[in-house]
């Protein structure tokens, strides 16, 4: 166990996302200590709910690093958390009676980038429930969507699900030709008729929404027409996202979050040729943050 | 005043919308006594709200007829109600112990419909907050759409409110050449940057996006092309399902819902041809339902 001596050189670092929130405790030298997950960290699903997350994954990562809970007060975190690009999330969570140290907060999108390009410049695009393209060039912060569900966030897990879910819909009604597509997401759904099908999906959140991702590059893999239209709008569009970020000069371009592996082989070629694999993840990213804030 | 006595002559009708309940309050002979409307009575919303917008409305509707209160337990109701197409909501609002002497429950499609008609057969194309088209013809009910927001609902008042909003944001980004959409819906929701544009609309129900929605036919009829093609799109949809209920032969079609003004115009020549004019409210429609019930 380390003595509390140790802990001015332990920095913990914190991404908190729609979907979980993600702790890390990291010694000054880079060695990664220990680590822990819990549920959703973003603001926007409530300040209770996001406040709640990052406690229980740091203790999580505590136990892990085998650090005592006492030793909280004394450990600087760097927190990234999404729906802090919103002012008034951003105040809230900026207000909030923390237990460390001192805290470090920004969005999710600048510990993503930090982390992915090991605290240098650089450019991602996120696609996971969510979608955003963000750039960090000489202090300068750039975003690219980021909007959220279901006004934006196009060419994201949510965004594919919603896709699929309305076309489903409107092939149920007799509007268009059946897919593919009809039987692959009634059976992930368990379900069997439209009503059924509304009655599963109304009013349900974004990462509902993602879990239904797969099935339509699953059905384009295959050749579905219905399906190749989708992921050609949603895969157009990241490539869009790529373009606007190159304007900004970044030395590395990264393509990250969970949908990841489904979209890369349906970009263009040059976006595709233009990408560097991640060199880190967003709650390390959160470390890199704290540290260049501390100066 | 009207004695108790008279109360077995006296229907009350219910139209339960998203966003208001309406009530009427009818003699024998078709004469309307007193209406009322009180806020949302879609069970989708909340059991507690939609019962409680029912009472508000029928006390409202009582009082303008000049019939005490205490006269609900000798009334009976015809009862119209968005959501109950979902059998989980229709068995929780049947089950609820109603204060009139019967409720004769059923959709709101079902009693504009009637109401539309004059209680005879024909079908409506319903485009409000929400969208959808509904038949019934020698006594079989048929429903095209009628899916909800945001995985459904196209051609509705909250989609081309929606799709204003995402072409707004892809525009702020660059992404998309802009139109004269930015500056309509930026000063309708008094805000100027996408961050603000973002937090304004963020969670925001069906309802909010439909007040969007005479912006998109303003800039469409002022020859905005973006506007153009969001409204073609819209209403190519209405254009399909008035093809789809043209199939089961309804005598008579109606195009009703807020949005019917505006609406109107972009239809297929065709499509317009073959539209009669509503005869009666949806709320009448649940009087004449209450009383096709009692044989």
């Amino acid at each position: 166990m380390l003595s509390s001596d140790d802990n001015n050189n332990i920095f913990l670092g914190i991404d908190g996302g729609g979907s979980k929130c993600k702790a890390i405790v990291m010694s000054a030298e880079n060695e990664i200590l220990g680590t822990g997950i819990s549920g959703p960290g973003n603001p926007l699903h409530g300040f209770e709910q996001a406040t709640h997350s990052i406690v229980a994954s740091t203790k999580l990562a505590l136990a892990d690093a085998n650090i005592p809970e006492s030793s909280l007060s004394n450990i600087v975190a760097g927190v990234g958390l999404a729906g802090v690009n919103l002012p008034v999330l951003f105040e809230q969570m900026n207000q909030w009676q923390h237990p460390f140290k001192a805290m470090h907060l920004t969005t999710d999108l600048l510990i993503a980038c930090l982390g992915a390009h090991q605290g240098a410049d650089g450019a991602v695009i996120i696609s996971g429930t969510g979608s955003c393209g963000f750039s960090y060039v000489d202090g300068e912060e750039y975003i690219v969507g980021a909007h959220g569900f279901p006004h934006g966030d196009k060419g994201s897990g949510a965004w594919f699900g919603l896709q699929a879910a309305k076309q489903v819909l409107l092939s149920l009604d007799g509007l268009i030709v059946t897919s593919s597509l009809n039987d692959k997401l009634l059976s992930l759904l368990s379900v069997t008729t439209g009503v059924e099908l509304v009655e599963a999906i109304a009013g349900k959140p974004a990462a509902f929404y993602a879990r239904m991702a797969n099935l339509v590059f699953d059905a384009a893999e295959q050749g579905d027409a219905l399906a190749l239209a989708i992921v050609q709008e949603g895969a157009g569009y990241i490539d869009n996202v790529a373009t606007q970020l190159s304007k900004r000069c970044p030395p590395r371009l990264s393509l990250i979050g969970g949908l990841t592996p489904r979209l890369l082989p349906w970009l263009a070629k040059d976006v595709q040729k233009s990408l560097s694999a991640p060199l880190n993840s967003p709650e390390v990213g959160a470390v890199f943050y704290a540290r260049q804030q501390m100066g």
